[in-house]
């Protein structure tokens, strides 16, 4: 029971994406199978599609931040039903046997874990996003949206969300705790509102004056103007954890000396920046860390999910409808969106 | 009851160490008057002595890894009696009233805390160090050196010693626990000692071919040639935690490989030091972390010390007289030592 589905791809770097028909595997017996109804539009994407990174095969259909409903079921599934809402992020498939995916860490699993586009599934055939009619997923790879989260506002939870929420999890952030977040976009703006609705006291860091109102507005205890070197000083030995989600290359020297002693740098990317040297001194004194944190595991995405509902938080978006695409990605070369752009699949 | 002192001494940056004599300050109601008797030679003193970071007033007595015999106590001194031997390090005092300070970590103090030569202590008087046949240290920072440890191998502990054991201590290093150690200089043999008497499993890197059974002898379960990639991909995801030894800039990208999930590489200095730039997602596949340690708290020197003594671990050392530091300097920037020189100061 393959199907024919209908999607956007790219077809190659510098050509737009367009409509393209393409068959889905048949539902295998712990497969599940989701009519896709939003689609969140991730700066991957778009990495992707124009090659950015030189790895990608065409055609590519892109989206990794997937909400639907399950319309059929493999006949050993048992933690799906059809007609459940799910959600599946960047991850479809891991080895499973691993030390990672034995934690529930499958983001980093040590066979190296199968991205939902642009990766071979475990059938050898070229796996394609969520800029789709449907996809057919493994059941452990499928999330379970909670009922009363908005689906729109919680596609870009899979990709943004979890990306930023990972690095404050691992890193037990609540209440006491002082967290700093550099940069207000998709992942920022999630950092920001998981650690305020987590009960960390936050500072928000921006090179824009003007995204002071909106960072206050979002939860913000502090809003830093990171070009301002006063401003910067005010803060040094203050926090505790900094998740810097800043995706060019940026010099770290003045947030490594907000930290307290001890305190610790994430990056979440993405892959491939490479900042500027550092002076090991700004690590050594306070034995300070710089680190790294790439999306999450299953059982941390569903974890993540769950908080959302229960704390009210969803991204911001701005709903697409799929042929809008093209300009969409134009806007997001420009960082013209607030934050995340939703494609409503029904338009496809 | 102020002394004067012998010392040897640096009078510029290009003039060789040659005899000085200088005035202690007067014994105040904390303070322990020690008769030096051994002292060690840190590649800090050869950079401080030559200026080599441009900061050094003159003249300057270098020496930070004293051991030595109490011979006069003030009045209000309760931890330390006329005749104990004794050690001070890197650091002979400190605000003692910030977070840092009142959680035993001195080194990290918020006042910056100060050194044991090289800086101005509280009366406003230059600090000189261990070169010197006594010296006038506040109680806190004297530490109680045990019984059966050989006081000449034991004078290196106080700042190669200590810099090795506190990242190790950190981090909870013991059976079960994979370590690796890059370098195999003074602080590098001492990291391997330590994390070997810890019960960790031990990977000793090394550049030199030639260095493998020394590594072998002071107890490393691995020796990987850093400069062999099959050696190196060989122990690709093995290690929890490495200690970066290294004081020249060198590539961290293939230690990095060698962490596994959660893994972390300190560096220890010297502070000032700057490695190329590294790819973020050597760090954020497999929420990996670079830090630094710098020396440690007094408590945890202490703690170093009575471990040592417990152990049987004291550093390899040359021993030398007073009048062999100009040579022991030009050997030093050769490479030229096994593991570390220390002063007989009975030669001053």
């Amino acid at each position: 029971m393959s199907e024919v589905v209908k999607s956007f791809a790219a077809h190659s770097e510098s050509s737009p994406l367009a409509a393209w028909e393409f068959e889905r595997r048949d539902l295998q017996p712990n497969d599940v199978a989701i009519e896709i109804r939003y689609c969140g539009v991730c700066h991957s994407d778009l990495h992707t599609a124009r090659n950015h990174w030189g790895r990608t095969q065409y055609p590519l259909v892109p989206g990794h931040e997937i909400v639907g409903v399950v319309k059929a079921i493999g006949r050993e599934v048992s933690k799906h039903a059809v007609g459940d809402w799910v959600a599946v992020g960047c991850l479809v498939d891991s080895c499973q046997t691993c030390g990672s995916c034995h934690d529930g860490e499958e983001q980093y699993c040590e066979q190296g874990s199968t991205g939902t586009y642009g990766s071979l599934d475990r059938y050898g055939q070229p796996t394609q996003g969520g800029y789709s009619s449907a996809i057919v997923v493994t059941e452990h790879f499928v999330l379970k949206m909670p009922e009363t989260l908005d689906p729109a506002g919680a596609a870009p939870l899979l990709c943004a969300g979890i990306t930023s929420y990972s690095p404050l999890n691992y890193h037990k952030v609540g209440p006491g705790v002082r967290v700093g977040v550099i940069g207000l976009g998709g992942l920022g703006h999630m950092a920001l509102k998981f650690a305020v609705a987590m009960g960390a006291e936050v500072t928000q860091f921006t090179t824009s004056e003007n995204k002071k109102a909106e960072a206050e507005r979002l939860g913000a205890h502090h809003v830093v103007l990171s070009t301002d070197r006063t401003q910067m000083k005010a803060h040094f030995g203050q926090l505790d954890l900094i998740v810097d989600t800043v995706p060019v290359p940026h010099e770290l020297k003045d947030y490594l000396l907000c930290l307290k002693r001890n305190g610790n740098l994430v990056l979440t990317g993405p892959i491939g920046l490479q900042n500027p040297p550092l002076n090991n001194g700004l690590l050594m004194m306070g034995r300070k860390s710089v680190s790294g944190s790439a999306i999450g595991g299953i059982e941390e995405t569903q974890q993540m999910l769950d908080f959302c509902a229960k704390n009210g938080v969803t991204c911001d978006v701005e709903m697409i409808s799929m042929d809008y695409i093209n300009e969409a990605y134009d806007r997001l070369e420009q960082n013209d969106v607030h934050y995340r752009f939703v494609i409503d699949m029904a338009t496809l």
